[in-house]
Order: structure tokens, then sequence, then C-alpha cells
């Protein structure tokens, strides 16, 4: 038996419907971590739904951290004004701008990264794992999975949320599309830090 | 004979040093507003001294315009943090964002303009010119002519400053450099328009 309680928990913790709620709480025995799995799962299917339709609304926001030492600025967008102007989607477009000035992506997914450069960190990856004196029928194994550390480390949305390393942002991100019920899409960022790239 | 009263007016409106100040005024028989003039020239002249020196300090900076649908990030750069502190700089730092945001510069100066940038534009004025009716031996000048325009268009230190059109933006950062005594290079900049480019 579901608890009218547990419900009312799941809902607060997930931004779910009621019955969604309920019925998560049933599929996982009354487990309320178990439940928001589900539903992220659930969530991640929804927002499937919504990507193909068109996001020409948001926010452009910027984030500037130590005074000036480092700046960002996104543009998030979402399929109307009305959801760009709720307080839940401006507070996940400043922690977008947060995320891209603490752990400094510079891509926003995978697809975003250029053959070029794959190819590149593949023979830098090659090479280290050959000087470790890997053995060669294991290269290609290990390269692939240090590639996946790269990915994860430059790939806004596979990095790990900074205030919760348990999710990635595109975790968060899928959330937010199950929660406003719109397509969202963080298209694009730049990121300023003072002087890097100058000679001294 | 100049008056104390006209160099503390002078030095009020220029920043420049007391010297400076009556040099130019006599220079200008007493002409406050050539004097500036003077005072700026001699203010482009120690900004070209400045120039090569190392600008690795400064500020990053944004604006956001419109509640979120133009964005600004700005980076500016001097050579002492004690320059980039002051009231002034981080005033035209801003400034420089304000300009951005309302003019929506492409680059920084001509020099940053593509060559084949340049060349397609060359290739549009010159159709244009003929189609006109131009005759043949003036299409070229025309061509230089309208070019010329593109870059006060498209050159952010080429704009007419937008609180005051007499001058360029160049004028008011060459008058900073003067002013603050250090190089200072508008170094990069991104500028975000929401759904810009987007297909509806």
């Amino acid at each position: 038996m579901i608890s009218a309680q547990a419900v009312k928990e799941l809902r607060e913790r997930t931004g779910a419907g009621m019955m969604d709620c309920k019925n998560a709480l049933i599929e996982a025995n009354g487990d309320i971590e178990k439940a928001i799995d589900i539903l992220r799962e659930k969530g991640l299917a929804a927002a499937a739904k919504k990507a193909g339709r068109t996001a020409n609304e948001g926010l452009v926001e910027a984030y500037i951290h130590g005074g000036g030492r480092i700046g960002v600025l996104v543009e998030v967008n979402c399929e109307t004004d009305f959801v760009a102007n709720t307080e839940e989607f401006r507070n996940f477009v400043k922690e977008v701008c947060m995320q891209i000035a603490a752990a400094n992506p510079k891509y926003i997914s995978r697809e975003d990264v250029p053959q070029e450069v794959i190819e590149k960190e593949k023979e830098i990856l090659k090479a280290q794992a050959l000087n470790e004196g890997k053995p060669a029928n294991v290269i290609d194994r290990i390269v692939e999975g240090r590639l996946e550390k790269f990915y994860k480390e430059n790939c806004l949305l596979e990095q790990e949320y900074i205030r919760d390393p348990e999710k990635t942002v595109k975790d968060l991100l899928n959330e937010m599309i199950a929660k406003l019920g719109e397509n969202i899409v963080i298209r694009r960022f730049a990121r300023f830090e003072r002087g890097e790239g100058i000679e001294k």
C-alpha cells in the first residue's frame, strides 16, 4: 500500500504528477529513491518525445565569478516565454552558468567535439597507454575508456553537476524538461577567463 | 595668459596632467575645446607608446539586456589590477558591453575581418554599384567608400560610441589609455541574441 505521505514527498522531490508518482511508487514497492529513478527514466522518455519541438524562446544569461576573473554567457531555449519566465527555468539557466564557470566545459555535447580533436586525443591516449607498457591487445579498449573520460570532462551535458555529482548536467536538463513539459535546449555558451592565452 | 580656472576645467574634462593641460591651452590660445583635441591627439601618441606593453590584467564583464533577450560577455585587459579596480576602468568596461549590445559589432577591429568576408562584401558592393548604373571608372572608388562604411558598422573600434556619435569607440579607448596611463586592450567579446539563427 502506497501512503499519501510518500506520494507527496515524491511529488515535492521530482515535480512529477500525482498519478505518475503513485505508479512509480507501486513499481518501486514503495521505495522512494527507486521511484525517483523510475520517474527520471520516464522523464528521459518524455524528453525524447519533446526533443523534436522547436525551442526558440528562453533566456540569455550571464554570470561573473571572482569580481571579473571568469565570465560566462549562455543561451538556453524553451518553447514558450511562459516557461522562460518561470522561476524554475531562470534558476536552471543560472545553474548552467555556474556549472560552466566552475567546470570549464569546452563543448555542449560529444557531438560538438570536432573530429580532428578526437583523433588527436586518441593519438595522445594511445601513446600514453603504450608508454605505460599496456599490452597491445588492450590498448584500443583503454583508449576508448579514456576517451569517455575526456567527454565526461569536456562536454557540458556529460559533466557531473557541480551541486550533485550523482547527476550529470544532462540528467538535470531532463528533469527540467519533465518538470516544465517543454523541450529545453542548452544552445551555446561562451566562457572567458581573464588573461588566458596571453603570453606574459 | 592662461587662467588657473581654465587649466582646472581642462584637467577635469580630460584627466590629463596639469602641465599637459597648461601647454595644450597655450597651444590652443586658451580655447578649451581645441585644447581637448590637442590632448586627445597626444593621448593617441601616448596610447601608441603603450601599445607594446603586456596587458594581462583587467576584467571579464557581462551585460544582459531586455530581461534575457540579448547578452554580452567581454574581456578588457589592462596592465595592473590597480587600474582594473578603478571605477573609471570598470565603467569603461560596462560602456563597452552596452555598446556591443546596442550596436551589434561582428569584430573588434578591421584587422579581425576575415579576408573571405572582405572579398564577398566587395563583390556585393561592386554588383550594387553596377546595378545603380555607376560609371565603370568610379566603381572601385565607390566600393572602397562603402567598404569603409562596412568597417564602421561592423568593427567595434570604428563604431560611433552610442553615447556620443562624435567619437568612435577607439577614441573612447584612447582617452582611457591616456587617462589611466596603461595599455588597455578590448580583447574579445561574445554577443548572443535569443533565438537568432533558429528556424521557426
